[in-house]
């Protein structure tokens, strides 16, 4: 249960939305629309966000949540031999409860370094698959997974990008890029990619709501039409069609007004690179060390003991006996005086 | 598109929320909660509704949406060698896409009788099955699924529902109500069946929020627990757990504070019964006659081609060359001057 | 338990395999080949079919049994958002314990009329799925499956094939026919459909086996090349795929060889027509009257029970409390003297 | 193609069957029997191996071949949230075309060490599971999967297995042993685990038969009842029931008659060994050496372009530019002879 006495700092979604959504859904509340995504406030959203992707022929997409997301695109992209090439970190490996096998298909692994996939990497699976003998017994390759910031924080430069696209072109697979937290890595200043690059250079990527500012909400893009067929109907299939297609929409609309969603991981950043400041100062181990909002640090169990009795963070992993990383993650709502007292907690 | 200048009655999902939702969304945005239901307004809204179901034992999930929750639940309660008990108009064999199939499960069809299963019917099945030398080679019927209202509006009596759970109960199968629109079943005065009783009577059953005023939000109720062993990673695994689970749970929390939820569906239950006479005196068929906020009116193609320049009703099903069945939904937030409109239009 | 003392009309499949099939099967035993289907024996009996079809492109693959072709053909060839029509006595709908939904997919039933799907009914879904306006909330009829001998032993002429493929290929969607018992249709006089006219007129049927004389065994043909890119790696992912491919191909080569397949259902044709005399002229009732190897005849309970010390019948579905219809089945290896003695029994 | 001038050694399926099979299901062609693995033969066979097992509650059931056994029996034995765990080598983990993921199931893989799961690193990932604060959004490891030879012909010990099953009993989840090629570890001097080891240790496996002498078919043995309920729909579900269950008890029943499954993999044995010493002697690397049926070797890609104009081996999997690993299998069935030119030619 929660404790209003202690700090949060566990993850990205313990507020609710930005205060300009609440304002905008309570200014549109009886406004009547037609259900299922097909009302005016959704064709507004894909209009504002196709424009700040530079897609104007984007088909666009409002789900609930990540999990959901990736296993309905996912589903969608492959066919029933194929499989979905990811690093061994990634999202939909290791935290969605099966949710990719439920529906049929096998995550082929790749170990990730600094978080990441590498090109080269998968080029060589492609290629052992293509040369081995037996390949009609084992599960195609179909489509590459990555995720922007990646699963540890780490964020894919514009060549990586670049070199991963051509990589799945050649192989004539699609790339896919989830963006649970892409306002965090938009927000960075080491970023090199922004959304018109996602949308050159993949073929599906989702654009976070739900830990970047909305009550809930994910924007699937397919920058090319036709790239998933029915796609509307394998949604519904999944139980990931909203009824009220504009409550994540309008959502969506206040984010992409204004360049919001551009600005909204700004105070994310600047409060995370405090702490992580204040760690490496005090002589904590980052592992690693992450440019966006997710920090993980190690942390004797003797201290995260003393911590966890003001502050609420997030187990992440074992490291020995007497150890463990922890997760601390800042968000668009992170208050000055939160990461104050923090930094003095540590 | 939608069209501001028309009236609205294609269905009970055309506005925002009930708006002392969105005034508590406003109140509580800035409070942090840790995630995925395990906050104090989940266990707040968890009680509020244990207490009007008057089953203090009741383990409480809130999910996003109704195809999702049937398909999650059901997916829960079968084996894998169950099929789920339907009518053949009920939702899930109807208009959801197929997706209880894609979690693997067949949907037993018995004729719907006035939109309702039949506990005689359902018996008999059973028996059938039982009887059958060859049942080994056949779907075991391992559940039976309802809906409060039903697809076509009508109600379960008390007495039916128990004849359905002592069926079940001595088939030692559980039995499942959809309640998308339970709010408009027990606002009608026909009503005898309340929260109580479903939860005396059922294994399972949800209790509506999207088309009852909520923004999104479905809370699933078992009775008893231990009923769906794991569902919580079953949620996770369905793309059905909301991170920020406080924001259905908050919904629930104003709909079950002061009673609302019981008054929620009275305007929409006082409209539909304002046209559900106005149809009648004007001497259009009513197919079937329902006590709830769906009508389900005959109209000659030529009416509903006039009609459609002003109203936005919701195609239901031919009937012949000439004429279509029409549903008109009333909701919460029907306004008395559009009744009033759509009554002189008529 | 079986007992030797009985008399088996329960089924055709109570014995092994045609004696010239051992027999081969005895003269290749030591002869080394590969795997998978990918031997000269396979090849070999690959190009008897495709002869015996008049479809030289044909592509053909061994499985080893009905249920199993039927749930991997079915998964080739629909889409993941689509269904298969099927009439409500299909063998998929009613006696494969759900193994099309266990692949994800709805099957979609029409009414049977004589064991068969009618033309005009398919096109009339066809119709109605694109005439709905909720079609994208619906499963899409993806393919049409047909069983020809039918379920119920009925015949479909050339003239309902024709109709039935003329309305799919209208509809572009492939028609595919069950032929577990296709040596039984072939054996009757009244049949007037072969197996150039399956190849000409459906995207899919296969060539049973196993109730035809193998020991087990079923040949899918896709007269067509590219109907189900990668079928061999489905095959595989469906279990389905025989390592020793050999096995069931010789059996298909001898199957295929001087026309045996032709041949090999007259006896049970003859036997059949035989018990169907007697039965008619004793007075028993024939539901329905059937050409092929499966007869329906209605038995008091008593009668049945009479019967069954002695022979050995297969339930079929109860008619009141008094009477039940049983399956009388003749085989390829019915012997005239346990024809005899059936027909003293009744 | 096949080629009859060549050299076989490319696996244990290139040959028919054992003869004492073929002429077992000769003389029992015409004998009338049930389906579905509820005849005389099957009981008889079953009670055979139960007695072979020492496990006389055991439930045993007939498939036709190895993937689709694997698929059934994880499919049975796990719930829909749990995962299977398997060596990264594992055949169901790089072999099966993804068969177990496409029946809904994670195969979460650990590092074979020699070709074997190591309990203490079953334990080490249980005990990780337990412990992870987050485990309810992972796959639950529900099972162990091994096989015995391993995939690359290595053997459990005694000791081994009896490690594995206590960490299993543990933790109450199921221990199955796939035994597709089980009579060549039965017929290693080195084994020290019989089939009463197998019944007493693993809550589930499987006695292969198409590898090991028979045309086709594996017996799955749960040698505690009620392990795994409702298997024979499972199996129906699975397309894995065999019509006529006959053909493969019959060869079961003759494998397990005057113990020939005991001694039908001691010619392999012996070949193998023969081969691996030449392979030794002449300087090949053995990768690694194993004591069954199955030889791993390292051959430059000049040598095996030279080999394969005479021989047919088993590609493996590539080592570097110019050479890669090969698998040469021997069987029931090589001859003297053929061991001999293979020699030579080395």
């Amino acid at each position: 249960m929660s404790d209003d006495s202690k700090l949060y700092f566990a993850s990205d979604y313990m507020e609710g939305a930005h205060p300009k959504i609440l304002e905008r859904l309570m200014q549109t509340n009886f406004i009547h629309t037609v259900g299922y995504g097909e009302d005016r406030f959704s064709e507004h959203a894909r209009e504002l966000i196709r424009k700040a992707c530079a897609a104007p022929q984007a088909e666009i997409h409002f789900l609930a949540g990540g999990t959901q997301t990736n296993a309905t695109v996912i589903d969608a992209l492959l066919k029933p031999w194929q499989g979905v090439l990811s690093a061994d970190s990634g999202h939909i490996n290791a935290h969605e409860a099966g949710a990719i096998e439920a529906g049929g298909h096998k995550v082929l692994t790749l170990p990730a370094v600094n978080g990441k996939l590498r090109a080269g990497d998968v080029q060589a699976y492609l290629d052992a698959y293509s040369a081995d003998a037996n390949r009609a017994h084992c599960v195609a390759p179909g489509m590459v997974y990555i995720s922007q910031p990646t699963e540890t924080g780490t964020l894919y430069s514009l060549k990586e990008l670049e070199d991963l696209s051509a990589v799945c072109r050649r192989a004539k697979i699609p790339l896919y890029a989830d963006g649970a937290r892409l306002a965090y890595a938009l927000a960075c200043s080491e970023n090199d990619a922004g959304l018109p690059d996602l949308a050159r250079l993949c073929d599906a990527f989702y654009i976070g709501g739900t830990k970047c500012g909305a009550l809930l909400g994910e924007a699937v893009v397919f920058p090319r039409p036709d790239t998933a067929p029915h796609f509307f109907t394998i949604v519904k299939q999944h139980g990931a069609l909203l009824a009220k297609g504009r409550v994540a929409a309008i959502q969506f609309e206040v984010l992409f007004t204004d360049g919001l969603y551009m600005e909204i991981g700004k105070p994310a950043i600047a409060a995370a690179a405090r702490i992580r400041e204040a760690l490496k100062r005090k002589g904590y181990a980052l592992v690693p060390e992450t440019p966006t909002n997710q920090i993980f640090v190690r942390l004797d169990d003797e201290k995260s003991g003393a911590l966890s009795e003001s502050v609420v963070l997030s187990f992440w992993e074992r490291v020995d006996e007497r150890s463990a990383v922890w997760r601390i993650a800042t968000s668009w709502a992170t208050a000055d005086a939160d990461v104050d007292r923090l930094i003095s907690l540590l």
